[in-house]
């Protein structure tokens, strides 16, 4: 009987989870030294939460069903609906600004491909309540600064950065219409990654419209994006200037941003976007809460693990024990559980055989388990409090008084 | 729109996210110093790895459906089938004992009530390829190490440990068919919490045999049952035998488990179990692997904390930011940045006022952080290349150099 997991799901034995791991410490370390408190909501909620503002066909992409008491429920395919609907239940006892972070899985039923599964663990940060540029430019920062635990600098990522309210009054400065204006941005969007986009753009506002965006993605005229310079000059002040890089091009797909949108790259352009971000003002009144400014991110760990890899700075899973505890004949198998249970005690990482194996055997478990250190228990030094502690790297041996063991 | 999370699913707000990510801390820690790794597995499986060991009938208290490839699924409601499809694909290149610990979400539909929700976190650690009754006691006193770091002793909780090759040699010894078995072990587990079962085992054994049993619980004949005395003996071994009691009523649900079983309830006997777990030799093979011994346990979230609640012990969230730093005029607010990057850089949590609030409001948006200090920006300390720190619950106030702050 062979079972598999599902496809596009992942099993995550130790050494990869160790990774998983060392990348959520990252986005915990960053979130939490920039003030932002972890939040959870389910892995499942209603349909009705996800298809409200996204609409009914977002349902083809979910992992979507009826319950036994026939709910329409959805495995959650991204937080911000989730967020949204918890600040609105408690808008007004929270302190605003409200920063939050968690650190979710998500789902969406897609044919699996290369560096996207039907599955994907996602870093969220989130500022409910400011409307200030500072708060915008201290996501980017925070975003920023987990990479830089990773050991990632400005040669390795770029953020870049738009503004919806610009890309907006622009397509308006050559009349292209309201109902137009999601089409356009979707193929301003994909200008770098899709070779027709320029040609899709030309065939619906003509070629001298078509040519005038090129231009100002050119040209960027950063002058009549006021709202943009303005993040900019945050940027500067939270220091992160050298990562940050303008760019129009930038629109990013979800209908609800209002303001300063960004997503992070690799330099090199190898990969999809690291992490993606943006203003959503208005959208926790949608959810039924008071009208407060919002914005947000997320860093899924698909892409970052593959960025990692590359620039060879996957992180090493710790060994499995610091420390094991070997027997040297069967009647130290007690003394040595004694040993083993005084350095847990202590918080050191520590493993003994089970049984009584032979020497050669358990030297070889010992070594197995990545420890660094071999505590040897034998009846000599027993009988003088002590034990034989063995470098299992160089080899060398010496007696320590089992007071001074740690 | 007034959305909510489904019935029976958990918002965690950060307050409770915190106390959530305190147990998990004591799972984690108590697994590492003990030689457990980490692993996981996707939260979805096909519905047959659910169904192939215990039956059809579990489809009904699970979350299952149909994908859109028309594949029967399942939300996952334990872990053990995960761990025996991941163990038997690599079973020959991983060293032995296997030792691994896991922190999933579990699923069932079932009715919630008080202290059951449909979904629920648990830590289950296992052992894969031991077959020493020191294997079983080293993952009882695992499951009590993590309630030690969490404040609990043996005032407050006790593990009942049996045997279920004991039990079912008592069956056979009074002529209890093999066909009956399961129906009769299935009433000895609920004697404590059912008035009826006493009844159901006459019903079904007649007086003579069930009066028999009630009295092996009695007397509780250890001598009978050599295989429970030697896993008493190896609890004391590391260390447990305060938490220890045998208990012929312990049999637990499963029917996968072959040897020692037990379970930790509150010495008050007020609320379910807090853990259990036990030996399953053989079900790795049924898996499709090879036939190696297995034992483990599984541990809950939702007992713990309400154990954990009656006892004073709940942990208490740590503050949103050690630091609030305040600039005191609208043009010390680039300086107060700086300090605030340099908190954060050196790993401090730290938090400042997106924009230039009136200083009474700085102070009370520091007070609502909790931050134990205030960073106060003035401009003549800042000529000083100094600022001002105060102490937000005594109220004192020192004048500190930029580099001596951390």
């Amino acid at each position: 009987m062979g079972f598999k997991a599902l496809t596009g799901f992942r099993d995550f034995y130790p050494e990869k989870m160790a990774v998983r791991r060392a990348l959520e410490l990252a986005w915990h370390q960053a979130s939490r030294r920039a003030g932002f408190q972890e939040f959870d909501g389910p892995v499942l909620e209603s349909l009705e939460l996800f298809t409200a503002k996204s609409g009914e066909e977002i349902e083809r992409q979910l992992y979507a069903f009826s319950d036994k008491g026939d709910r329409r429920v959805a495995l959650r395919p991204e937080m911000t609906p989730t967020l949204a609907r918890m600040v609105a239940a408690r808008a007004n006892s929270l302190p605003k600004p409200i920063k939050w972070y968690c650190v979710p899985q998500f789902f969406r039923y897609e044919r699996p491909q290369r560096g996207r599964g039907r599955e994907f663990f996602q870093w969220n940060v989130d500022v409910i309540g400011a409307s200030e540029a500072a708060a915008d430019a201290e996501v980017m920062a925070v975003a920023l600064d987990a990479l830089r635990i990773l050991g990632l600098g400005e040669q390795d990522v770029v953020l870049r950065v738009s503004d919806r309210r610009f890309l907006r009054r622009m397509l308006r400065s050559i009349d292209v219409e309201e109902v137009q204006e999601s089409e356009v941005l979707g193929w301003i969007d994909k200008l770098e990654r899709d070779a027709t986009a320029a040609k899709r753009l030309e065939e619906i506002l003509g070629q001298k419209r078509a040519r005038e965006i090129l231009a100002w993605c050119e040209r960027m005229p950063l002058d009549q994006a006021p709202e943009l310079a303005e993040v900019l000059g945050a940027c500067r002040d939270y220091g992160i200037e050298a990562f940050v890089e303008p760019d129009f091009k930038i629109v990013r797909g979800l209908a609800y941003y209002t303001g300063p949108v960004w997503e992070i790259f690799d330099r090199a352009g190898e990969l999809r976007a690291v992490a993606g971000g943006g203003r959503y003002d208005g959208l926790i009144a949608e959810f039924g809460g008071p009208d407060l400014p919002a914005l947000g991110f997320g860093m899924g760990d698909v892409v970052l693990r593959e960025l990692l890899q590359r620039k060879g700075l996957e992180p090493e899973p710790a060994a499995r024990v610091e420390v094991f505890v070997v027997p040297v004949s069967p009647e130290m198998l007690k003394p040595a559980r004694e040993v083993l249970l005084r350095l847990r005690e202590r918080g050191v990482s520590a493993d003994a055989p089970y049984g009584s194996p032979k020497l050669s055997k358990a030297l070889k478990a010992a070594d197995l388990s990545g420890a660094r250190r071999a505590v040897l228990v034998g009846p000599d030094e027993w009988a003088e409090g002590a034990v034989r502690v063995k470098d299992l790297a160089s080899g060398d041996e010496r007696k320590v008084q089992l007071d001074d063991l740690d």
